[in-house]
């Protein structure tokens, strides 16, 4: 039974690679193109900053939780992986 | 049929991997595009802001729920794989 | 036929991970393009919000229908595999 | 002659999990693509709006009828595979 | 010779997959940069919109042709694989 | 000799996949690109769609010729498949 | 002996695949770009069609002339592949 | 046990390398396309600088902070790997 | 020597498809890019179109050229492999 | 014990080429994007440019850092292997 | 001794088809990227031609030589492949 | 032990030419999006080339320094890879 | 020690494709951006035509060194493989 | 002991190709991209070729630099591989 369950970890390790590595890749780009754009209406409009900036926060928070719901469910399959339950569970 | 329920399931987690990987890169970026011109569109008429910002948030959770349907049925997968019934049932 | 079964849904376990991380995906992406549009009309003209937040709602469906009916097809598989009967139905 | 129904039913899914994939993420980006047009048109001219809006119905049908056509075969696929004719009839 | 054609039959359910996988996305993208420009187009002039539906249905007719050969082929192959001939006509 | 003409019959299922899959592609997204530009030329002149739907046709019938040759010598392939003559013909 | 040159034209199958697929992708990308221009030229100067269909035909030629020639080639090698004369001359 | 405490830790090593690797590719770029937008701002209106470069520290914040997640998760796949915990656990 | 050969002739078949798919490729995108700019200039200065015309066959052919010089270098290997004369002229 | 060991360096080497590689990739593209801007930016305004080189210093510090913090952890796990230990310890 | 020049025959084989290939679908692109432009210019001034003509040609020649030298350097391995000393040279 | 050493070291020489190939492109892309900012500024405004030069030189530096930081890693893996120690140390 | 040999000879000629294709495919796109700007500038202003032309040369030369540096590199491969010296020196 | 200085050489071979390949490709492109911006520069004021064409030598110094980097490296591998000395050296 041991080679099953290291063989099902094994696979978990590449999906949680991928799940955090396309995470942050997409975090980084969506706050980097939506960060761009506050700076480049805050220069325009100074006297704005202060309100576009608390909308700003709203969106980098929206943005980061998509990917940290990735990066919470990856930590679960590494800690507690559900997977397991079918083979260890005999 | 313990390596079939192992066979299965390292294949499931590759799949989840995909699942959630692919679906948070893909709401990261369609935020921050979205943002980005919530932003923009705030800027230029900040007497708006509270009326884009309630649509803003319906948009975001339209993206997010895309997201979070994947996520959804990842970790049903994860937590009761219905592909094992066809062999554990036995 | 253990091993049959075991094969068909492994693959099968790969090719719902594929369906929902490429809808996904593409759902989150249009719903951001889609948005983003919304939201830049929406700030031109302020008073025709309602009247395209109600058309808004039309898109999301349509978007949204497409990934939900690559979802259900997907849970349809992962439940009940028609692809097992050919095997497992001799 | 099971192990070869098994290979073709197994190749099969994965198939299926390309159409309905690439299906789903086409149909999503294609009416987001068009339902961007729509808004930035119905905001440009809102008294054509009804007038654009039985147009845009007819387009997401015309693109979401590309997408069912993939679904509806990859169903037919799947629960009456006729690839198996060949090796089952035998 | 049961085994040649379930090889034969496994190949042809990959190449299925991809006509109409690529297809379906060819004609949903196709269609949609095509409906984009009728919209826009039925916004500007909005006398013109009949006598552009005629044409945006040809064309629509066009591009799902291009799509419709592909399945129609992808079908015939899976019904009855004339690739077979040359094996099971022995 | 059934194993070679197998061998053979498998890479031709898989080339014959290539072959309408990228041309059904190039066809529905040629076909997308060529009648946007119809449809925009016809807004913009009314007068000249039926001088212009005339070459439209023209030109959707040189794309689809593209995608014609390519699908008649997949079709040649699947029922008298050229490649076999060097094995079976001995 | 028979079984090199079942190798050698499972091999060229493939090649003929890649030659005819990428081909008609080019071929029917490069038509739907020249011909959009095409109309969009006719619908500015409606006196200049004939002079620039001519033309037009000259360059659609041209392109379906390279696709051609691959395709003639690819042809070549299904019905009388040189790259078995190494082989079968023995 | 040695082996499959062996075979988790190796797929680990790959996870982590996409992981940090990926996650640095989207951090740079990120950064880069803000702070171009930060820099090109500034020159627009100097007096802003000290208002923007301290918006701009919060998005770098922000953007960090989705790239060290990832690598704060990697190096405590490293130091404690806890899918080992299923099989040296036993 | 026969299976040497075999395996030479192989591997070239291979590289034959992607010699000229890849420049099949290349010269239909090419010729499109340059037709399409030979009938906007065209429409423009209609009175010059006999001499762009002499000079866009020159450049059709020049890209012939490129296309036409892998494709006779494909036949050579096709019909008298030099790459086997290291293994049959012993 | 030491085949175990020689598998995980293996493939640690590997995944500190990959985030060497891209993270080098991502800085160098990120800094050339940020600093045609800075440049741009001072030819227009000369006298600023003490001003944006301070911040375009502050930049290039940022996105250097995100560089190096994965070059600091691909050479964390080359001289001290944390992964070693679950293997080694025993 | 036969088997290892086979070996390193079959391997040139394939480099010499990704020379060529991608060598010609460098220079169809270049040269009608760099055509277009000559049409375009000379549209516009047309008593620059001859002038322009010659400078292209010198241009389209540079082009042709970097996929030349690749194409003589690919024939020289077909014909006279260096790479076999090492090993018929014993 | 000599096989173990030679595995990590082969696969030592695929990361290092990851790291300093993808490290040339970028840097390679990265000076020359930068400099031809650096060109176009100082053909607007000659009189700063020798302000603008030493920042162009401070940024070249810059980029460099990323790929010069990952050359010299890959060389301290060359020389004494550190990875060798967990092994040969034994 | 003759398959080491082979081995070796094997994968330097796959390397020297990569290298020469690569190149080949890099100085063809150059050129030809390089110069459609050239005839783009010369159509601008024919009376500079010998200034720019001798530049363009010049540039031409620099984009062509690089390609014919790794064209040099790799002929030094394939006539004295420094690679073998390990080996055959023995 | 001769097998694994062979598989090590072996993969570096692969390597240098992946260094100097994608090192020309890079070189190529980014000297293009700087070069048509010089020729663009020095078409507007011709009285600043000499001051942009001494920059315009130093940026492609530059470039080249980081080019000839990676080639110098590529060939010290060649002749004197590093990563061979932990194998031969025993």
């Amino acid at each position: 039974m041991e080679q099953f369950i290291a063989l099902i970890q094994s696979y978990t390790a590449l999906g949680i690679g991928v799940i955090i590595g396309l995470g942050a890749l997409g975090a980084c780009l969506g706050l980097g193109i939506m960060g761009s754009k506050f700076l480049e209406s805050g220069a325009r409009q100074p006297e704005l900053i202060p309100l576009l900036q608390s909308r700003m926060f709203l969106l980098a928070g929206l943005i980061d939780a998509a990917f940290l719901i990735g990066v919470a469910l990856a930590m679960y399959f590494a800690v507690a992986n559900p997977l397991l339950s079918a083979v260890s569970g005999h």
